[in-house]
């Protein structure tokens, strides 16, 4: 099978990341290739790491150009994708990197994106209980926040196997790439290089009402969550520390096992052996998610770390893994559990 | 009054810093400089940073050398100070910069430290209620543990107001100078630029306890802590999220009124605007301490956030502003709020 | 005698170290602060670590708003000292922290600004020969742009000992703020953390007729010069690394005599001891100059490193070191050489 | 055709880079690994970012543990791989990613190293003029130093092609990942983050002969060269930045033409339009090398730029490079010229 796949939004640091991914595949063959306000543009200057790209040319973001393509990214400002996708014909495979299609709640995007839901496509973190069976033969996907990508998988365990009390804390620490390209004074190297900062403190955050959703679904009850996510001083990777208070009679041993059983036979989550803590760069352009888990006696609380590439499991690599499964290729064509590293 | 000091362990981060803000403080004079190791070498050439100091020799951490002065700091590795305080007479101020006073609870002590517990001494974080009256005119000072600076300054105010429940959840992002400068191989430049990572999660961290003891001070009862402390791709400065579940009842109104109040009179701490968050580089090099406080109302918990500089405020900068207590010197001398940025 | 000083740009990197290094300057008492995009700000919201400053509010760049003070600062784009200079009046200190007054030449000017010369104002590098008497009481000082400072430091000596041959080769190294505030898209954090990247190759840089103006003059020939700049993944920093050709019979000892004679009465210009080389860390903050030079006999060069900080000696320290000299008061006064590392 | 590989000395960089590469490579085995002082432990916990050899275990460095391979990759420390190499056997294809072979003169073995010539190997450096035929079916190759790559490919082709005067000027950043995996103070992420420093200066650094013999190759006539390698505040990647004087008559459109021609048909070195300039975060974990060139008509230099990647095409990535060439296979299998940026 080849696949033919076309990249909406191919100058930003998704489909940057996307691209890099892609042009890996074995299966895949990358066709269109959109921008907006850099069509017109050589690929070669927006993203001069992808030297086997360097002279494709960017188009505008039509229909008619995204027309005829097996699959079809959609690396849109929050927001673009519903139109888009609905000029594609539901025969096409369309995976969209952005929040539009992530909650199942309307009430919970109005409130924090403030505008009309479009709708709920399967969720594309495979590793959650029921994932896999909603993505295989669908035709959308929406591919999870970063964040949530991180938390969910740290926390989702200690949830499904019933140890955790439902109030969830999670501070994640973020690399700039995830708050984009397009330059803002707080983003420049001159203000991040050196510092940790934290912003969206309080609840505000868009992504928090995504982690909600998907420990809800695994605790079975409404897990609330209090996220606050920091700006770390590094261009990629996110580490979530992630806790919440465990029931009674909760042992170190219990959450090990609920951890191992958990992720015995996923390919790209790697339970750290004991004592062995998650790092981001041994992640660091790979689609590995690095977990480790604490039992804490004396705050009675289970601390879950894990560590994300942000746009590449947390973004592309996680966009890849479900067109795979979508498509019936294997799970894993394409992407790598090996980090750049040092 | 001119104030002779002797510094002893010059060659590490902590010594260096403190020679920093020495050398521009009226009222001190730059005594006997010692080193173990490093002992015969110039200063020029562990501390290329202190021109002024640059063609100054380590002597040997000795009784002799650190005889004649009025302010003994021991920048010692943990366990040292004891002895070396105690041939020093009763006359002389020692700030000890190490952790061997710091903790009141000999049982927590021994717990954390594996060693017998050599006392407790006035402990120098002014802020906290009570703080000062114990410093003014007294001749020893345990200098805090960076991490419990920063935790302890940005939740007491909320524990004080008995605004908050007593389990308290503190992330904690580090630079790396507060893991010294004795090479170790995770410490590398190539390993640590790029990547966030966790160290002593699940409570072991020597810093616990004496957050919880100075949480449980303010609160009037026993705080649990949850502490994970982070190592972040940056030289100094520690970003300090705590949170704690509110009191039924609790507002953003009565939690932005009890900092307020905690601050209103701190020469060091700034309780920043609302809607500005602290940011480590904002503190770079001094002695000032960026907090600001959120009330999340959907999860109901405190999120109060705080940036220092681990050498300065957390480490040297602490330690000169309890000694102008002990001393009866203005508190603010030789000090600054004024960070290097960017 | 108290100097009352206003600082036109107090919102860009050049203002915020300006205001820094004046707030902590005995003689002097801040006034006025301007910003132009900026102005109805709080500082505390633009420069949040000037902590001192953060209720001050930015006005606008006018006559009305600068007048009344002693000492003027630009820190304006280029081209537009120039109009605000003219209506300050003769009897005010103008100090020009843009390039406009710079260059002798006014072809040059043309050449690398493409606009007309401004004219010629006493250059602000007291250490170069003869520099000092120009600025003794002078009313305008051109402020020497961030490299050339640390490449005339470096290799001045030896064209001035007459060591060197006329094609000086230098590449520096500059930490990110050298490239100002206003966010571009190669100044991303993203961008710029975990690379090193060349700009202005070719003898492009408007620095570079600064360079060849300095080492000329101390030559007394025409000194050709090849400059290529770099940009590093830091904050703040120069390291220049500048070398030339040595004349026949020149030795190490005869090119170390003439830095030692070239430096040995300069109270910032720091020659490191034989085998130490700077490190822009060692700097930071400070108005220090470290050079070391070394004579390789196998390819008859003398290479010559210096490291600045681009912000302080390279832009602000220098500023008021000049105004030190123009106002009469000790050169040192307000600068430090301590630099805050690590 | 599957090639069975060992590597000696996999828990340093050059041998995790190597690992990386041979994961991915269609024809190769991974055989057996060894360290020396890590012999025993688990690699997942020295290359926590090869999840796939997590489980493997390091073995001693000896004749028995690397017998029965097709290639031995040696990345050990200079002066151990003439010894390990002779036990091997002439059939076995040995691989030296350290120094000892590169050098053909002894003397200048002797001078740069202080220990006898081991002898010369075929020079691992395709791209050179006549270095293919060398390496095609050799059962011997010395891997170049990272510098040496980086120069020598940046101004071969002026000497090649007859422009440059024979006075070579390099000044390069690298990584800190180049300066290896053992810890010393000066490597600490603590040193080195926000600071630029140089080393070796003034002809002392170990690939100055290895730089000339390459040049010098090229022009056809001895090449002096002038080296000075700085300490960059990254983990990877170096930036060199080459000058030579131009011969008369040379012009921007004969040096542009020189280096089309040089580097037309290869796979790794990509000649960037005009105009646009190397980074080395666009060559990170890639076999890449990005090279522009500039005539600067005033100061009559040609200046050549290159970045690459010091682990990838500057050691592990170009041994494989090689390897391919010796083996018959096709020189880019395994190989990559798609960086990971930002």
């Amino acid at each position: 099978m080849t696949v033919r796949a076309a990249v909406a939004g191919a100058s930003g640091y998704a489909g940057g990341e996307l691209l890099r991914l892609l042009l890996t595949h074995p299966e895949v063959e990358i066709g269109a290739l959109t921008g907006n306000s850099n069509a017109g543009q050589r690929l070669g200057a927006l993203q001069p790491h992808l030297l086997p790209l360097a002279d494709r040319v960017l188009q505008e973001t039509t229909a008619d150009v995204l027309a005829g393509h097996d699959v079809v990214f959609l690396a849109l400002p929050h927001g673009q994708s519903a139109a888009v996708a609905e000029q594609l014909g539901p025969d096409v495979l369309v995976v969209d990197m952005g929040a539009d299609f992530r909650l199942k709640d309307a009430a919970d995007w109005e409130q924090f994106y403030g505008s009309p839901h479009a709708g709920t496509w399967p969720y594309g973190l495979p590793e959650l209980p029921g994932a896999r069976a909603a993505l295989e033969g669908s035709k959308r996907i929406a591919v999870p926040g970063c964040y949530p990508t991180a938390a969910s998988l740290a926390l989702f365990p200690a949830y499904a196997a019933g140890l955790a009390e439902t109030e969830a804390v999670i501070v994640a620490a973020s690399g700039t790439s995830g708050a984009g390209k397009t330059p803002k004074p707080h983003l420049l190297g001159s203000e991040v290089m050196g510092s940790m900062s934290p912003y969206g403190v309080g609840g505000g955050h868009r992504h928090t009402p995504e982690m909600i959703q998907n420990l809800s679904a695994a605790a079975g009850e409404r897990v609330s969550v209090s996220f606050t996510p920091t700006l770390a001083p590094m261009p990629r990777g996110i580490l979530a520390t992630c806790s919440a208070k465990a029931h009674e009679g909760v042992t170190g041993e219990s959450v090990r096992a609920a951890y191992d059983k958990a992720f015995a036979d996923e390919p790209f989550v790697h339970l750290l052996p004991e004592g062995q803590w998650p790092a981001t760069a041994s992640v660091h352009g790979s689609n590995a998610v690095q977990v480790q888990v604490a039992f804490d006696a004396a705050a009675h609380r289970i601390i879950a770390i894990s560590a994300i590439d942000n746009l590449t499991k947390g973004t592309a690599g996680g966009a890849v893994q479900s067109m795979n499964l979508a498509l019936g290729l294997p799970e894993e064509l394409g992407l790598s559990t090996i980090g750049v590293a040092p």
